[in-house]
């Protein structure tokens, strides 16, 4: 599923995203006199998206996208456990873009701005020499006290994840293949009955808004490039290992049926596919009853040293050290 | 020196603006909590940049482009007298890109970050199908009774400018002729001799930083788009109009030479040019003495009733309505 180039290309991402990191927060001393005379963080996300490279609008409803664009940037926000309060949004286009489609776009942009109570509080337009970009700029907020990092994980605490996994990247998968079928043959009408839930964790993911708003993670992770790159950043971060097991991971009915047609193994395509834009996190083994109750959450596994590895346990009792796309 | 495509572009920008302004700011009343409680605005700035569109990477030094991109990035918070305090970037590049050459990059990054203090809170990498795009996201703070917007001007009121204009689109002229003189014949060196200022105006442009620390201007904006969109933005908001005069415009003896030389009229670069990248405001008449004393600050007109007409009287003393790309 995903080709040598692409293997490369995020391998040298985190290796080069390494190398700059010195430079990030470099002035930590600089707060925002809010946020120095305050206990208040003021996070900032950002996004940018590009055809051909995160979207397809063969297949991708433009208000789908817009909605979709402003969820997967609202996670980064609900991943230190803030709230988003206003965005911004930069549009490239190119001159075949009809007035039409720049109107469908905005009306999932606002109408998810709207759902998530966000102030949409600039928009820019710019010619493009090639597809669609966009851009788009986030601020939350998060009192000191209640705000997560990657690094607050302990050893022995339990890992959760909310919704299901892989079920996005399934419907990715399908429509790419009823996409060449209709490049193949126009004539032929895309098949994509009783899929509709795949499709829609694809183009139209809904964000785990509040659903942890009584408990505090210990660490979380915003979950885009798939469990085990998420799982090696929480580790990486908090300087430990841990175990998940196969048996645990939430994958949907319909999701296992769908890849087992197409004989792909499910828990590689929760593993490494990517797309889910849930919350990975641990938490503090006193807040296991609540955790319990929360129905979006499955425990998975737990932390570990750091000397122990990180692994999942399959379902037939072997051990596979986790390794992740851009690692 | 405007296509006629790029007209077409520019006017469908606005008018789109226009149509989509409706959503903007539609939640007005989701402040932050800081802003509720505080007496604080939290201004939120971005800027999309992409290769062939916005700038050349042939005669583009990567580091002045990274330190050029987050200029423009912070006018928009300085342009309503706020103070930027954190930004991130998102990268996206193609595999050719050197990684030497996103070193240069992040350096002018880096280095405008630690000279104006902003705290570079995230990086981001992608893949790119084509050339690079660079998204800048920037947060700002300015107290409520200091926040200047473009719709305060009154009758009257003088209108001034920072800086000087028409040099950095001068720059840019200069530097796209002796490309296409290196394109014709690789062993032309480029003649750049005397106009390093003119060059320098284009790539590395300074912000107007602690120009206006003890005035409040009544209305302010980004000079970007030339002189005459940024009147024509400001008189529109304030519903006002202006009468500017030809020789009072701050345009640099080395400007208007190069120009001369080129059979281009400089009054017209001014107006119509744009990258000027300063500071265009009115202000109210009982600043008019600490005004004068600001040395980058020039007067160049004054605002009238909105029946009147948005004029520049030239120096035969003629009157021509102004008019903007874009409009």
């Amino acid at each position: 599923m995903v080709t040598k180039n692409e293997e490369e290309n995020s391998f040298a991402k985190y290796k080069l995203l390494e190398k700059y990191a010195q430079f990030i927060d470099c002035n930590e001393d600089i707060k925002t006199s809010v946020e120095a005379e305050h206990t208040l963080s003021l996070p900032l996300s950002s996004a940018l998206f590009t055809e051909h490279i995160d979207f397809d609008l063969s297949y991708f409803p433009l208000k789908h996208l817009g909605y979709k664009l402003i969820v997967a940037t609202m996670m980064d926000i609900l991943a230190i456990n803030g709230t988003p309060t206003q965005m911004r949004v930069d549009l490239a286009l190119s001159n075949r873009f009809a007035e039409e489609a720049i109107d469908e776009l905005m009306s999932g942009i606002v109408f998810c701005c709207s759902k998530f109570k966000i102030a949409l509080t600039g928009l820019d337009l710019k010619p493009s020499a090639t597809g669609l970009i966009i851009a788009v700029s986030m601020l939350g907020e998060v009192a000191v006290e209640q705000k997560v990092g990657r690094s607050g994980a302990r050893e022995n605490e339990l890992i959760c994840v909310t919704g299901d996994l892989g079920s996005a990247y399934t419907g990715l998968i399908l429509l790419e293949r009823e996409k060449k079928v209709f490049q193949a043959d126009p004539s032929q009408q895309p098949d994509f009955i009783g899929v509709d839930y795949l499709l829609e964790r694809y183009l139209k993911p809904e964000p785990p808004v509040g659903a942890l708003h009584n408990i505090k993670p210990t660490s979380m992770i915003h979950l885009k490039d798939g469990l085990a790159a998420g799982l090696i950043h929480l580790c990486n971060a908090s300087k430990l290992g841990c175990t998940i097991f196969e048996e645990k991971l939430p994958i949907d009915i319909l999701t296992f049926d769908k890849l087992k047609e197409l004989n792909i193994v499910a828990t590689t395509v929760a593993l490494n596919g990517g797309e889910d834009h849930e919350l990975l996190f641990t938490f503090k083994q006193e807040d296991y009853e609540k955790i319990k109750e929360i129905k979006e959450v499955s425990v998975i596994g737990y932390m570990t040293p750091e000397t122990s590895g990180r692994y999942i346990v399959t379902n037939d009792n072997r051990q596979f050290e986790l390794r992740a796309q851009g690692f």
